[in-house]
């Protein structure tokens, strides 16, 4: 979170990333202008969490909501798989700080027909899984189903690690290769329900260990890939006023580099880290696969390229047709 | 929060309180169930918040939505009073431990066309009113609008009041009269929209400065009245194993009897307390009107009684269908 967005189905009301101003970036510009600016040491609107003080300690706190129709085709994947997600994405921003879950509250908003008990069965194999209770909430009757979570966490070090901050000169690095939410997705609607990609797509997986580790290895900047690399990637180097020159894009087994790259929902996380054998040597004292090593920061002025071309924020967002109000 | 639950609108879905297992508090029963119980000191699904140990110090937990067509009919109260509603609505649920709030995450879902500036006039309006920021969020297109908040708090006092540890003997209290919310949805559906009790459905107070001083002056339990008196007074009794002997109902000037006891929404505080006399001194230093002292508790097995009568557990709550499964 803060407002992140997880993959839109091709409906009507998901488009590419709008640079005009109508769309959902534009929207949460506006709605964060509203509110006062956060005192020295807090980070509000606009990160992956909010990081805020409670008794002189750093707590981090995100919300994402999971909507059935929007996020997830129900014809394709389980109730089940919808109550995992909603928690999942919401682990996978306290990840992207560096940091771990603590807890959950979960509202669910649907019709009176809905399998509550299946959804519930999802949300508590994924509360388990991330070792992060659901400690409260609310139930209420409603269009949907709609699975609104909060979740709490905090940083293991000594600060979160926010989408500002990297430098130019730093590595970029991802967790994992990229495209499997999206060929997944393909994959069950072409009827192959049961290909490992598909799995990826009805059960993201936060990456914790990963956050942790990079945070350990001195990551300066770090965010999630659930938009689409592009479009994520785009946000961190805004949020830390530098360019990116990728020198590749990170396709897993079976997909295409428009789904690598565009897709989203993967939930790797992409990190900018200064020293490249400290990251190696924290991913490999923590039993982690090596991340993938796919470009580096450079000048804002450079701008967002890819092989040396411009790199539009590819990605999905929600447009909003009140956003281009006042 | 937890899973309480404001006015149901007479909708078809929302029926008086089921006592047989098919209702909210059943369906919330089965979730709870689901879940680990809570370490020692800790609190969660059941009361109007979570409390949580973060770095050594109690941390409140709740979450409540706001669904249009629901618990809103924006036919008659605007898109902003909804915003507000949200956030004043979580904000009680802290009022109702003794606690103050500190942040809220505001989640939006809603079609293209919903006017999401005029949704966040009123949330941040209410943000500033009660001194809570927004610090995240999200926002997705879908069926609503709805919008679900998450908020944090904590307790000025040592430890914050819960529904459970009334006892017998306890004198019982209401923070103010009660049917007005009720009353006023009266009124706007009549097109009385400029009454007194029209702006205490549209706009509901959160009493944050009652709740504090309830705890200071010793309160054993306290919740607030979101459903109604008769059913948020059950769940008090029945968390504290008492039973209480209600001498009258607190019904607010224009107000029937059984607007105040089964309307809900007023959002006044009830609480128990052993010493009368504390209750009205720390009422009167906080520059607070006394509280109405409206019964007993007694022992759980003299039951709910009003005048001697016994006393349904009248109110509202959203029926499941799949509530009677498993």
């Amino acid at each position: 979170m803060p407002l992140a967005m997880p993959l839109a189905m091709g409906r009507a009301y998901a488009r590419p990333v709008d640079s005009t101003g109508g769309g959902e970036w534009a929207a949460i510009g506006r709605i964060r202008s509203r509110f006062p600016a956060p005192p020295p040491g807090e980070t509000w609107i606009g990160d992956d969490a909010a990081v805020v003080e409670v008794a002189g300690h750093a707590l981090l706190l995100a919300a994402d909501v999971v909507v059935a129709g929007t996020h997830v085709d129900l014809a394709l994947t389980s109730i089940a798989d919808m109550g995992w997600k909603a928690v999942a994405v919401n682990v996978s921003d306290i990840a992207a700080m560096g940091g771990r879950p603590l807890h959950l509250t979960v509202t669910v908003v649907g019709p009176p027909e809905i399998d509550l008990d299946g959804l519930y069965d999802g949300i508590a194999e994924a509360s388990r899984h991330y070792g992060c209770p659901v400690v409260g909430g609310d139930l209420a009757i409603g269009p949907g189903p709609s699975v609104s979570v909060a979740i709490t966490g905090w940083s293991p070090e000594r600060r979160p690690v926010l989408r500002a901050g990297a430098r130019p000169g730093d590595g970029l690095w991802c967790t994992g290769p990229l495209g499997r939410a999206s060929a997944g997705l393909s994959d069950l609607r072409a009827g192959r329900a049961s290909s490992a990609n598909a799995a990826a797509h009805r059960r993201p997986r936060a990456r914790v260990e990963e956050g942790t580790a990079a945070a350990r290895a001195g990551a300066t900047a770090m965010t999630d890939v659930s938009d689409g690399l592009a479009s994520d990637l785009h946000h961190l180097v805004q949020a830390s006023a530098t360019g990116a020159a990728l020198d590749r894009v990170p396709v897993a087994e079976g997909c295409t580099t428009e789904q690598a790259l565009g897709g989203g929902e993967d939930y790797e996380l992409v990190f900018a880290a200064p020293d490249p054998d400290r990251v190696r040597a924290e991913f490999a004292a923590a039993g982690l696969a090596t991340p993938l090593l796919i470009g580096r920061c450079v000048p804002a002025a450079d701008g967002l390229t890819l092989a040396g071309q411009p790199l539009a924020p590819l990605g999905w967002e929600h447009r909003w047709r009140g956003a281009s109000r006042g």
